[in-house]
Order: C-alpha cells, then structure tokens, then sequence
C-alpha cells in the first residue's frame, strides 16, 4: 500500500497532492498544513473529485501521528507572504528555517522512517536541515533541488531548436537559485553535445542559461507562485521512490565532496536518493558548482544554528 | 487528434488545463485569458512540466483562431474580484454575461464548430448565453452544471455511511447554485432507495442535502476558491465527448419543457450533450426543478437583453 | 509500496501481469508459473517493455519465498489442455483443485498474510480451496466471480439499448459458470428498472441473459481463450484493495447463508472482501441463487476430499 | 477526436488494441483481421472490458471503409504457422508480401490519408512494401523497427549494471532482425560512453550486443510470440504521432542514402516519421548499417516484384 504524506499546501503541495489522487498513485494520503481552514479546504476538494476518478485514495488529514508509517513524505511549505515579494528565493529563508525544525522534530517524535522529499525553498537548504531535525540518513532525505530548472532549461533548448524536451539530455547543477547553473558539457540534443551544435547553427548558450534560471520568474511574474511543473517533478520522483527505479534524475542530493545537499544527477531507489556517477565536468564547471555548493552549506550551517 | 481549448485560467481554468496535460488526453490545447501575463505564466508552467510526462500537448495560447478547429472548448472565465466576496455564485453574473457575449461572438466569428462546456457561473445562465452569442445548437453548448454538486452529494452520503462514492448513485438537479436540490427519490446507496434506507439507519437527508449544497462553500472559504473536483467533472465531460460515450451525466443540458439550460441527467456523445430518460421525480422534486429552471431561464433572458 | 504476485502465467495471467506493468500499479510484481520457459518468456516480455514506460515496476520470477510479504497475490492457473476442449468451465476442475491445493499450501508455508483474488475456474469452487488451504481468513480470499459476467450483462444491455454499459447498472449472481443468473430485479438502465424498461420497449431478457452467461463462449469460441475483459476486473479489484476503497463490485464472495463463495455484491477494502448489503431478490431470483449456490458447496467439498 | 485502426489481431495486434482501449489512448477504433471469428472474439473481449474502465472507446470491425478517415493505422498482419517454425523473422516474408500488397491497396482505395505505423515482419521490407502500395509518402508510413530492439539493449545493458533502462541512451540500428547491430559509439550510460565505461568495469559489449538481437527469442522460445514490449513500443509511437511531439526514437524510417526504410533515429511529428540527425558513427558501424540497409533494399524490391 502507497501511504504517502504532503505538509504545507500552499499552490504547490495542494497541487502534489491533487496529482497524487487524480493519477490514483497514492493509496492513502496524509494532509498537514498549518492552517487549518486550507487543509479542510483542500481535503473536501480532493473528496469531491473521488468520484469523478476510477481509483481511490483513502485521505487523512492534520495528524502527525497518521505519518509514522508513510512510506513518501513531500514537504511543501513556504511563506506566503515573503515569496509575495518575488525575486528571490531566499525569502522564504527565515520562515522555512523554523518550518523546516518544526517538520523535521514532528517527524521525529512520530518515528518516520520513510523517505522525504523536500520542495520547500531554499530547496537545497532546507533539505539539509530537515535531514538535520529528522535524524533520518542522508538518503532518506532529498529534496527536488535542479529536477525543475534542468525541466526548463530541457523546455528552453527543446523551444529554441524546435525539438520535444525529451530530446534534450544533461543537467543544471547546484543550487535551486540563483547561483545554478546548466553544466552544457553535459548537455545534448538528441545525443549530440550541444556545444558542438551551438558552433555549428549558433545558439547563444548563455541565453539559454538564463532562460533555464529564469524560467520560474516568468512564471511567478504572472501568476506570482508557479505549481504546476513543480508538482510533476516531485510526483516522478515519489513514483521513482516507491519502485525502487534507479532511475537517475538531478535532485538536491548530500554530495559526500561538499559536505551539504546540491543540484546533481542521483539515483532515486526505495531507500531515497544517492549521488550518481561523477560527471566529467569542465573546470569551469566544477568551479561554479563548489561555490554553489559553498554557499548551500554555509547557509544550512547558518540555518542551524538559527534555530537552537 | 484531440484539439482543446481552455478560455480563462484562473484556479479552476488552469487545473482543468494542467489535468489535460498530465493525463495526456489533449494532444493541442489553446490557452486564452484576458490576462495575458497570467496566460503566459501558465503556459510556461505547462511547458515546463512536458519534460517530466511520458505524454506530450502541442500547446498555443492567445489566438481565437487557432479555436477554428478546436473539437472541444472548455470556458472558465470568472470575475476574481467578485468571488473574492464570496457566498454567492450570482456575484460573477454581471462580469460574465459580459464575457459570455464576448467570447461567444469570437467563437462564432472564427468558425467553431465543436462542443463547448462551460463551467463559468452562474454556470446554467452562462451556459445558455454562451449556446445564444456562439449561435450553436442546442447539443452542442452545455454545462457542468450540477455534476459538480452530484459528486458532493456522493461524497457526503458516502461519508456518512462509510462508503464509497462510486456506491452513491442518483442525481442533484436544478441550479449549480442555491436553488439546487438532491432529488432523494433518485439516489441508491448499493442499489438501494436511500429514502428506505434513511428511516432504517436513520439518516437526515436533509442535512445531507445541504452537505450537498454547501460543499462548496466548505472548500471557498478554506482557500477562497475551488478548482479540483470541479476540473475533474470538466474533464471526465471532456473525455466523455471525445468518445462518443453516451455515458450518463448530470450536466447543464438544455431541456425543451423548460426552455432553458439546467441541471439534468444527460447523454454526453461527440455532438455534445441531450436530455436523458426523463426521470420518475416526486412531486415535490418536479416543483423544485420547476423553480429553479423558471429562475435559469429569467435569468438568461435578462442576460441576453442586458448585453444587447 | 505495492507488491503483487501472478500465480499461473497464461493468457490471463500474463495480461493481468502486463496491465499492473504498463498502468504503474505494481511497484514490485512476483511471477510465478509451472512452466520455467513461460515464465522468463513473460519476464523479458515485460522487461523489455519498461524502457518504453514512465513507470517502473521491480519484477521477480518463481521464487514463493518473495510471495511473504506481498499485499496481493491473483491466482490464474488453468489447464490449457482441458480448457480446450471448451465448452465447460468445469474442464479444469480436477487439474485446478490439485493445483489450489499445491498453490495454498505453498502460500501458508510462506507465510502469505495479504489478500489473495482468485480468477482461475471453477472460479468459486478454486476460490473456497484456496481459502482453505491457505489458511487465510475468508475476508482475506475472493475471487472475480461474476464481475465479468456483470461486465457482459452490461455491455449486451448497452449494446441492445445504445447505451454506455456504465448507464447499466446491476447483478449477475451465482457461479462464475452455467448456473449463473441475471438478477434482472437489480437492473437498472439510467436508473430505471429494466424490468418496467423491457415492457415499454420490447426487450427480450431471456436473450441478453443468455448473451450475458455466452458472452464468454463468443469469444472463446473465436481464440479458444478470454483474457482481456477477465483482466480489466482482475485489475480493478486489485487497485480497490489497494486503497482499501470500500466499493461494491460482485463478485466470489464468501456468503454465510450458502457457506460457500459464490457470486454477489461485495464491499472491497484492504482485507479484501465481505458480502455487501443483501438485495431484495425476487422469490424465483433467490431460488436461482440458493441452486447455484448449492452446487458450488458440493463441488467445493468434493475438491476438498479428492485433495486429501 | 483520435481514429486508430489495427490491422491484424495476433497477439501482437490484439495487445496493441488491448493496450489503446485499457489506456483511454484511443476514442474510435478499427479492427481488421483476415478471420473473422478471431476478430469477433477480439472485438467482445474489449467490449466486455469497457465496463471495467474510466475512459470509453468506440470499437469498430471488419470494414475497410471505416479505416478512410483513421489518423493512424497499425499494421500487425502476419503468418503464424511459419512463425510457429520460429528462429527467423523472414520465415513470415512470402505471406506477408502477399498481405502487404493487399492491405495497402484496400487503403488506397479507402482514400486513407493518416499515418502508417507498421509493426509486420520482416519489419522494415513491409514497411517499404506498404508504403508503396498505400501510394501514401515516405513520411506517413514508418514501422516500429529498432524501437523494440533499442529497448532490448537497454534491459540488457540496465540489468548488467543494475541501472534503470531510461539511465541507458542510444540506438539498435538497421533491420530489425539478424543484420541489426548495437552501435554502441551512441550508446551512454547515465550519460557517460559505454565504451568508456566497458574498459573501465569489464563489460563485453558483444555479449550484450547478442542479448539484444537475442532478446526476442528468449521471450520467443517460452511462448512461441513476442507481444507485450513490442506493443509499448507501437503505441509510444501511436501516442507520438497524434500529440505532434517531435520525440526522437529509433524506428523503421525512410534514409535517402539508402533508399529503404532502416532502423535510425526518426523525429515522430503528426506527419509521420522522418530521419533524425544523422549520428556520427564509427567506420565499422557505418559498414554494417550499410549492409543491412542493402539487405533490407533488395528484399523490398524483391518483394515489389513478387506481387506484381
């Protein structure tokens, strides 16, 4: 049985959860927010659509108690009134920190022993500390860090060369933020380098970059949140989690080298996520990733101890 | 090739187009809304999500001619600043008489010729504007309509009973809106006449009616909207279009004893919708209905005049 | 996460194996057929078709020991050579009450404590052995019974009506075999009884009776087997135990009053089945149902005794 | 509205119409096949399975004149007592020419204008031969070619190195059949060269190489057919074509160098397929692609000439 748990249900929790009930891949499903009204709110919506669907989900709601034995938990909090502002998603810093204690010592109590995937942001950050305040391993823990911004840079390059996304390989590294960046050593269209194609029908690739970091502010800049392609990187990565797929996708994994959890290919199994084979990256590369990776780690420790 | 459109991506427009995506049933979808920010940011949101989905929709946005060869149209315009009072589905009425006139008259100019379903409120009134500025026929224009509130009556006799809502058959007719009603001598809970079974058990159909009634006011005034079990009747319509399926509905379908658009039991095919079986109602109930369509139809004459 | 046993790989088997494949309900799938060449056959067929899939599915072959900790397991053994002989269900009954034996008690030594859903015919009768040798609670143990009869009582009825065979509600009751009825007091056609619907419109219910008990033999006849239909129930129910989704389908179901499994209304939950609220049958219906129960009974203890 | 016609019931092509009815892929569906019991028997059991589904499907048989205005037809026509003989997919070529030259002039004369996807062996001759006889262009008509194989490869290559199949890119190329080849210059492994990472572990690459081209006799050899990964295959590309998605896969596509239809990379529009990118593969690869090729040419004009 798929028991699987989503707390805070704001655009994007309420809308992993709707995926996870309209696809009929959650057998039951645990909702926690910490208003109560939403949760009551999103539980009844979901329980009307049950009867427009051929499958079934058995939903629980705001008891901490219900997650002991979750199998997937996705964590989906944030702070309103902070990403309001927009620009960055480093507003959601000192909210989340608390959230993320908060979360991360319920869990606890409860014994928890699944896996959690984290969306909240600063995705990478909170990962850590909700690792830190579960006491789960570090593979129990991950968070969907670059799955989404290597989706639109697929999405950015798949549009500027009129190809399905899907012929696009590679990944952006680092931080789900601003200092992430598209590894394009790694990157090809239809198994092509795209550095070699760029010469040759000369794409601007730091265009391209930009479009992939910047695919999220042109949606939240008109609708000021954005959920939808969001939800379909964390419900993959639940799926992937319950079959013991193997799967490699970018995800926000504890990265042994940086001592702290960064945007890089992982190997999603039952047991969570481990950092896949090392990539072949440029120096460059390489450079951009450390100082992402600095930061992340400088900004978990930071958040820790915020929070005693 | 299932081609799609979705006019107005507020909550509910954007779920119904995000479920079309994810579920791979629309292979082209046109996006419009007045809003053309909010129509960009959701496109994008969609875009993004293509990489994470086994299925792709060629997607388009912004272009009534592009409607030209839609199969079938989904309208969810809405007014956000009326809503926001809440309480009252008539609150949008005077926004979207206007809208049903202006979208209507594109959908005409440009040569629609499929189904179009609307979901806009109040859902039978705008319907009817919508089958009156389109020039379609009768089929060919319908409404959610009470398939929505069925689906609440299901969920609530099923919770009360502990059980399934596929368990729960029978009807809520009338309005989608305060005028509604269960009609009682309609539903079966496992086959069984749930006025025989009331008395047995005990039940107070009546407080299940206003379960029914009030569900969603239930989900408004938890999150100030309601968007997923209402995207999931639209698309379950949707699919039942797309097959021809003569699959059984309640829907704001148009009945010739009442000269206008309400809430029905209706036979969904490619053609649209049309009344069902008429069914064997109380007397009670036949006036109830009464009422409510006599109020539909003033309702929508008063719209045509007031947009002339 | 789901873990799911095929016992007896032939048509059936393999295509309800295939469905939980390519659908994504099985997180973890368990082979396991007599024939060793078959069953890798089937594991390759499966295999290979995982690249072409957005779902994963862990898939292990004939080991019993990997059965302990699965949540369901479908048993669809048969005697291909007696079945070929077609028409009678009961062909198989010798070789099938060895192998219910052979299958129960390998069950029971390994510890099985999941929910066993039983296809192989004589459907009933394999299903009361297999809950006798397994051990296993009667809830624990059901078969498909007569959800495939319903099934072809719906699609004769819609087909003679032009109506979707979801517009046909109602029961086929008794033996998954000759002795099996319509109970055509429980039909209804858009919730009107069909009885009253027969009269008005000349329907003769004898013959879609009869359509619906050949339905099976209409396409045996033209494959020497049935596989697809028979799978669609298989897997229904399977993702109704799932998510413990207390929906009412017929099928074998234990009934106190016959001590036997037999055909009826079932709650489907994650115990697996029990005998749903009693229909108001006719005098001559209840007769029909006493006689085929009857038979089932005797056949049952009958099997019983020859395995000793 | 999606019109899908197969063309031939065996296992393969039965799977195929299983896998579009159960997956709500299809909305009207067309199926031929020279026996007209086995049709029938075919046609109920997908009728009968339509009551246990969410989605509908409009099931058609027998006539050729409905296939006139299908978007896509699968051609999965073939002899099954040479096939029966097994060990080689040529065995089937006599019959099928014959059945090539008749099913592609019924279509010509229907007037059908959509996409050809054939699956029929040897598969990349009766492409050439259909498409030929359908009068349709290069584009409109492709088969299913080293899609299948492609897969093989990457169960293979998944299963010797424990990764998930989608970890594995790159291409099985030319016929599908004896003088196919890995090309393993375009294969990676979570994107890293295999043939880097074969020195680096110790793989054979020609052993797997083998258990590619091997792959569908060992599933072959347990049951006598091949069904269930080919029909994924078949409707991936069904799905590709109807949703316009510009995907990449290996597929029987028309090469102008080689002026035949040959396993390479094609982009799947609404079109049909077209080749991809052309690879940049080694000398050795480039000569066995060119003597498959050269196989496959003769034995489609061989062919042509035999049924004039």
């Amino acid at each position: 049985m798929r028991k699987i748990g989503v707390i805070g249900l704001g655009h994007v929790g309420s809308t992993v959860a709707y995926t996870l009930v309209t696809k009929g891949i959650a057998d039951e499903l645990v909702l926690i927010d910490n208003n109560d009204a939403k949760c009551t709110a999103e539980f009844y919506d979901y329980m009307d659509s049950l009867p427009r669907l051929d499958t079934s989900t058995k939903i629980l709601k705001q008891n901490y108690s219900d997650l002991a034995d979750a199998d997937v938990i996705v964590t989906s909090f944030g702070d309103i009134k902070a990403l309001a502002q927009g620009g960055d998603r480093f507003l959601e810093y000192e909210f989340n920190c608390k959230q993320a204690k908060e979360v991360g010592i319920k869990l606890h109590e409860v014994g928890f022993k699944g896996v959690l995937i984290n969306i909240s942001n600063p995705c990478d950050v909170i990962t850590g500390l909700l690792r830190y305040y579960t006491g789960l391993n570090r593979r129990q823990v991950f968070g969907t860090g670059t799955f989404l911004d290597t989706a639109r840079m697929q999405r950015a390059v798949g549009m500027a060369l009129n190809q399905n996304p899907h012929n696009i390989s590679g990944y952006v590294l680092g931080e789900h933020g601003e200092s992430q960046f598209t590894a394009w050593s790694t990157v090809c269209v239809q198994g092509k380098p795209i550095e070699e194609l760029a010469e040759e029908v000369g794409l601007n690739l730091g265009e391209l970059d930009n479009a992939a970091r910047g695919g999220g502010w042109l949606v939240f800049n008109g609708k000021k949140y954005t959920c939808y392609a969001i939800a379909t990187c964390a419900v993959k990565l639940v799926q992937a989690v319950f079959s013991d797929s193997r799967l490699v996708c970018p995800a926000s994994v504890y990265v042994d080298e940086f001592k702290c959890y960064v945007g890089y290919p992982a190997i999603i199994t039952k047991s969570g996520a481990e950092m896949a084979m090392p990539l072949p990256l440029s120096a460059e590369e390489k450079e951009k990733l450390t100082a992402s990776a600095k930061m992340i780690r400088t900004k978990t420790e930071e958040g820790k101890g915020r929070q005693r």
